[in-house]
């Protein structure tokens, strides 16, 4: 759906006017009358006028509108949505409480369904409303309005919305839209970034989300976004004490948080781990430009706030930029004898505002510089709030970005000041600038990302469609490597094998497939294999392969009578090669979840995995084999053989379209993949079918 | 040295004080006058009174004094400081700069030395000085005094303290003393501890460190202080960039950050990792009691902030309560239904004050309930300044710690304040009180644990003391397999081995050994064993022995010609085992570094290793083995058999003992130590001796 228009309205009525003080009914209307220009229409059955505002009786009664708030009782709110809709109402805000979040599912559906019948756009139910300053328009039942500004918000917590609001006041941060989102019944979080993605007035987006409602399409609305406009997001709901206090409280059922980072990361959102993060990086987009590079400087007046600063730059892995010559020369030809005229430069405790301004005139024109972070603590001869006209004059002379820290408490409260009606963001702590230019340099990387595809793969699609209706039903959908195949329909290499049910038939592969060899039992009942002896390796020639059969046939039979047996798998036994492990299973918001990491002790004891939500592109399959920390053993160290990386990402890349395009395929794990130098093998499967719908 | 007196003088002089406004002898004065009741004297050659005061020519001439205050140009110092030796000044702070930090460390000796000679006490030079709440003395520079309270800090960045100072007395933050550490010449971090140590105004230590100078002392000091009084630092030089930019802002050698990590870990220090960090930690330790428990409640209006505590406190490992049966039955007797009456308990958006003081009453009176994070974002009927009342008040009926987040900015304004009044501290955000928690419990901990000194352990000192001497000063010092014996002197557990030096003693040497074994060349000038075929494995009978030791020989002579041979070692060959390493090197600061970790790829690969400082204690051993993220492996998994822990604890003890006893032994590596299911045994060594003295 687009949202255009319904953040600025001509007209506005008020379902559930009140003309009582406190009442929500007024408060919402007294906020709305504050700025708003447009008509203006209390609806009270009770009242004809409210305040000197004429008052009608119902919807129906009053003139044209386009957008109703309302915030009648939950039970009255069908139909009043019902009356808005054979008005000819396009947009409503449910302030009203009492649906999902109260245990009346039902009243919101029946909300949604009218809704969607008379085509209108709903925000709500349970929300505080909106506010958006470029319409003068506070339509929310919020204490406070909000200052003009360039940062949308919309959050699902209403609490949350008060206090970001009351803080932002505070310091002078601008919104364009502040919206709460309430129970998200109609209008999510994706309608809104679209909505902030058109909006010419909005240049930052932050979200706070307990949970996405449409995972992929969330993905596919942030991704473009993020090309444009970058999306800060604080998502709760992390750990399992925090996702427990989600469900709790809202309906909404909370995905793993690993499927959230990956959709963050391939949606180019940045994850902020903090309400103060949020903030923080907020602010530097807000005011400043993204930095066309990645290397810093720091231009300070002492030395420890300087080195806090380079310290949190580069545990963030923000390079403190290397000074070119000309600038050494600079510094050292107008700074006094004592400064540090290397990265971090220090002006020294007495510098005045002037020697800031060469230093910054300095840094600025250097091209291994492409952000600047300054810093001011108050001594001696410090002129703070000169200091500040200085950085916000240097800012105006620069496309670079500029991240101030000024340190302090009541000495500093000029120069914050200045700094902030100059758009020059300032930070109290210095490792607080560091994080922001960090995200900053972080969101520069995704703005260039060209948006790519993943891969066409020639693949026979229809071979496995059939193995898996033939499967599917039958017993309890679990398979194990009878269905190796699948891997090589889809083109992943598969270690030689042959099914064989008969001592004769084992023989036969045995011959052709050659020796050494492994044998398998095939069947999904005995899931350990090798304690019943269901796994047998290194048989050497076709008299052993019979006799191995014979015992193995025996064994099961004697341990587990019932287990039904589907013949055995002869497999070509492979030497060498590094065990990785590719995985998939699926996540209730996002589908698909890939995962990659070294066999054995890596996956299971270190937990050096990696995720992304398929479909995957080359990008994302090169970076999950890069991520994981064991990635060197894969280049080969200490004497042993390079594995072949392309293998990997090629079979990452067909395993990612496997589980995509069958979506009857609720988890896989092809453990191991053995790779060797040149090319891999997939030795062992399993998988798992939805039972049939 | 013991500073007793230093901070509460009867009487200061101020060498160097001045009638110029502006100046920082004016300036000193000035700040001495505002408050100290004691006895002021100016020592000025050029003036008879300043601003009604007496002024002495020089300090001779004045009456007794405690302590001088010295601001008169670098060059000048040494004779004030020998004129107050001589005079019987006790105690001495030198505001003057343009010592070690510009170059001048002759100076800055001489300096010491003078004040070594008469038995005084230096503070700087190049310190801000120094503001005593108790004794009413701002001996300092700094614009700004401090607000009574019982924080004692000391920086070793002056302008860190001017900054810290500002913005605390905004908030109302009290310091008992606030110490500019300067150069650190005489007084240094280890002092001002013990003197907060014994300071019965000072509950909570801060400082900001760049470097530690006697790290053997610090640990000891700090260990006995942290039983006390929690010590929280911010040491900055973490990374490599910031490590430039100290050494290039002081002359302290900053210790590898590994070595500071285990330093601090050992003597019970927190370690901040932002200067925000460590006012939210100060706050609550200054304020509250330390828990005696680790797990918390929430009490919040409204679930998203709920939810963002509960997810910080679970990422930092402080566990959410489960509430007691009573506190559920008295949360949901006394709150509305739709209340959250688990943990979090969420007291609804329409709470008032009273209804948060029903919920903290339930909380705090429930025994699994070690602290409580109150959360209240402004809302319709939120009261704040009445909620921080009833907080206050509830926080006056128990011992256990309460942390506030009023959230928001103009509006929680009062209530912050009315919390402050009451020393609850408040967090602007639900992850920073989280935090603030986190401290308290670790603190907890480290206050209950009791002060154990590494065992007793028999080992033969004295016959490596003889083989170190032997061998000390031939070849460059570097020790290979020759020295295992070095280890079983120790009671390590060493492979059987001897040492060979002709063909006939190979083959005895074999056959007491037994086979299979080990044959690998003893030479320090070989490095690359492996290379020369100076290794050889899996020597099955005498025979053997015997032509593999002639082409050894042949093949090291003829591609190594000039490499002294001393001989080959002759060691039985283990099967199975698991390698770990045990490594050791020298910290300039703190002295033997022990490394522990598992061998090969987990070191190389992953860097899953783990530090401490020797001597180490029997928890510390434990504590090595535990935190490595391998350590499951060690406890055995999928089918593997564990390793002896204990064997592996006995040897770290052990190696520790020897790298304590030894300090010409620079560096050792002992890898591997084969780990058996039941003892261990050292395969190989590396060992480095100092160059002789």
């Amino acid at each position: 759906m687009t949202l255009e228009g319904f953040f600025s309205p001509d007209s506005v009525a008020i379902v559930g006017a009140s003309r009582a003080s406190g009442k929500v009914g007024r408060i919402v209307l007294e906020n709305i009358r504050q700025g708003f220009g447009g008509e203006i229409y209390p609806i009270n059955p009770g009242a004809d006028e409210i305040d000197g505002l004429k008052c009608y009786p119902d919807i129906r009664s009053a003139p044209p509108v386009d957008l109703a708030v309302v915030v009648v009782p939950a039970a009255a709110v069908p139909d009043v949505l019902e009356e808005c809709g054979a008005k000819g109402v396009s947009n409503v805000v449910v302030i009203s409480a009492g649906f999902k979040e109260a245990g009346a599912a039902n009243l919101e559906t029946r909300c949604v369904e009218i809704v969607r019948k008379y085509g209108m756009h709903m925000l709500g139910p349970n929300s505080l409303g909106f506010i958006s300053t470029y319409s003068d328009l506070n339509a929310s039942f919020s204490a406070s309005g909000a200052i003009q500004g360039n940062i949308g918000l919309a959050s699902q917590s209403g609490a949350l919305c008060t206090a970001i609001l009351d803080w932002a006041n505070l310091r002078g941060i601008g919104f364009s839209t502040f919206v709460s989102l309430g129970n998200k019944a109609d209008i999510s979080e994706n309608d809104i970034i679209n909505a902030f993605l058109a909006d010419e007035n909005t240049n930052v987006i932050l979200l706070y989300l307990e949970g996405i409602k449409e995972g992929r399409r969330f993905m596919d609305v942030a991704r473009r976004a993020t090309r444009k406009k970058p999306i800060i997001v604080i998502k709760s709901g992390r750990t399992r004490a925090g996702a427990r206090a989600v469900s709790s409280h809202t309906g909404t059922l909370a995905g793993s948080d690993a499927a959230y980072d990956a959709a963050f990361h391939q949606s180019g959102v940045i994850r902020a781990a903090s309400v103060e993060e949020v903030f923080d990086y907020a602010l530097a987009f807000s005011y400043q430009n993204v930095p066309s590079g990645n290397a810093i400087a720091i231009i300070t007046n002492a030395g420890g706030p300087g080195v806090l600063a380079a310290d949190a730059c580069e545990s963030l892995g923000v390079p403190i930029a290397t000074l070119g010559d000309e600038t050494i020369q600079k510094l050292r030809s107008s700074l006094p004898p004592a400064a540090g005229i290397y990265n971090p430069v220090d002006v020294l405790g007495d510098a005045t505002p002037d020697r800031y301004g060469i230093a910054l005139d300095a840094v600025m024109g250097d091209n291994n510089v492409a952000g600047i972070i300054v810093l001011a603590s108050p001594q001696a001869m410090t002129d703070m709030e000169r200091t500040a006209e200085i950085i916000a004059d240097a800012s105006k002379r620069s496309e670079k970005p500029i991240l101030a820290g000024l340190m302090g408490g009541g000495m500093v409260e000029g120069g914050r000041r200045v700094l902030s009606e100059n758009r020059i963001p300032n930070y109290e702590f210095p490792e607080r600038a560091a994080g922001a230019i960090h995200a900053m340099i972080a969101y520069a990387e995704i703005a260039a990302e060209r948006e790519i595809d993943p891969p066409d793969l020639d693949v026979d699609c229809e071979s496995v469609r059939k193995l898996l209706d033939r499967v599917r039903g039958r017993g309890d959908g679990r398979l194990g490597v009878e269905c190796l195949s699948i891997l090589e329909k889809y083109g992943i290499a598969v270690a030689n094998s042959e099914i064989a049910a008969t001592r004769d038939a084992v023989i036969d592969s045995s011959d052709r497939i050659g020796y050494p060899l492994v044998m398998k039992v095939i069947s999904s009942e005995i899931s350990h294999k090798t304690d019943v002896g269901g796994v047998r390796t290194g048989i050497r020639n076709a008299e052993e392969a019979g006799v191995v059969y014979d015992d193995m046939m025996h064994r099961i039979g004697r341990y587990m009578p019932e287990a039904r047996v589907g013949g055995v798998l002869i497999q070509k036994m492979l030497g060498g090669g590094r065990e990785v492990i590719l995985g998939m299973n699926r996540d209730p918001q996002f589908g698909p979840v890939i995962m990659f990491g070294l066999g054995g002790v890596s996956v299971e004891v270190l937990k050096d995995v990696t995720f992304r939500i398929a479909p995957i592109t080359e990008k994302d399959a090169e970076e999950m084999i890069r991520e994981i920390k064991a990635y060197p053993m894969l280049l080969g160290i200490r004497g042993a053989e390079p594995s072949d990386i392309g293998a990997i990402k090629d079979s990452l890349l067909r395993f990612s379209k496997l589980c995509t395009d069958f979506p009857e395929i609720t988890e896989i794990d092809i453990n191991p993949l053995l790779v060797f130098k040149k090319g891999c093998a997939a030795v062992d499967i399993r998988l798992t079918l939805e039972e049939q719908i």
